[in-house]
């Protein structure tokens, strides 16, 4: 049986609720990140990148929310998670979840991880200071360019609303005001109505 | 036929490669960073994101290299880019693209593009000075725990080999010696023996 990896509140949470979406088997552990129970000796094994989400299957590990949401919606098909017939839907489902690993989530992290990508404390202040910003502007494309509604990629519900919901869920905390964003808003209150999605947050203990 | 855009330099290289390589039909039209093509109009309405590489298709635009990199694979199968009747292979091949998208090309940006993420010009200084040391570690981990050889994914070539190849290239403007990642070095020496690199380097003007 999959055993996902996740921390509470990590973007390991798109991993989890497509799971519970897929109907898959699979347990869930939980890392414990304050006690750096990822950067120790039994979870670097498995995921040498010391991060959530890690999938462990039986032919091996898989890490990063778009490779493990590709793959739980290719080996489900039944359930229709991505187009996997259209090469070129499934791009653009894929080029979605690029920019939410590659730029909303790294956006993000510069409010709470600044000392990845500098050691003066000072840097890590600036980084914080422009969180409000970067996010909001991100969000401000995908609520005005990218999310097409009522779902994500548009009539259809795909691992990318999981992903999407994941990191939506982080805009208070990064001092951006999510009714700027009205239809990721109602798209965030949509998901949260999901049993896949209530399922996935309290075995996180998040509800 | 579609359009590949791309500016000289950038991570758009990847992409550019991988079209050689499928020996797809495509026109590649060149973006003027230092002129702010990116973020005119134009192209604005192409890729709102003000980013590179978009591919223009008769369908629609996709970004992103992971997307554009695993559509042009799943619409040439016959050149056997990736594992395409594999879920678990593709997995692994999507996990090492999204690796290279946001996390080695992140810790790359923060030596240039700093301004992205903190307004203060001393904040910058701080995030180009760590710029050594995280793209090193990232190599560092690529050397050590993912590049499997001869190719990227194995014995197989893959659209991660030109995608890795691209961001390899960047190692010395970043301040990393080449020569303590000597699988690395390798591959980047024999990526640039291929007729289809030398073809999108030449048409990039950058040999």
């Amino acid at each position: 049986m999959p055993t996902l990896y996740y921390a509470p509140n990590t973007c390991a949470l798109a991993s989890h609720i497509a799971l519970e979406e897929a109907g898959a088997p699979y347990e869930a552990r939980r890392l414990d990140f304050a006690a750096g129970e990822q950067i120790k000796g039994d979870y670097l094994k498995i995921n040498p990148k010391a991060r959530v989400p890690a999938l462990v299957t039986e032919r091996g590990v898989i890490t990063e929310n778009p490779a493990i949401l590709a793959y739980i919606a290719q080996t489900h098909p039944e359930v229709k998670l991505a187009p996997l017939d259209d090469p070129f839907a499934f791009a653009e489902l894929q080029a979605l979840m690029s920019y939410l690993c590659s730029t909303v989530h790294v956006a993000h992290a510069h409010r709470v991880r600044g000392a990845r990508w500098a050691d003066d404390p000072a840097a890590h202040e600036s980084m914080k200071k422009k969180v409000p910003e970067t996010v909001g502007a991100c969000f401000g494309l995908i609520e005005g360019q990218m999310f097409r509604g009522p779902w994500a990629m548009g009539e259809a519900y795909t691992v990318a609303d999981p992903y999407l919901y994941t990191l939506a869920r982080w805009l208070e905390g990064d001092g951006v005001e999510p009714a700027r964003f009205p239809r990721v808003l109602d798209h965030r209150r949509r998901m949260a109505e999901r049993p896949a999605v209530q399922r996935a947050l309290k075995s996180e203990g998040l509800a």
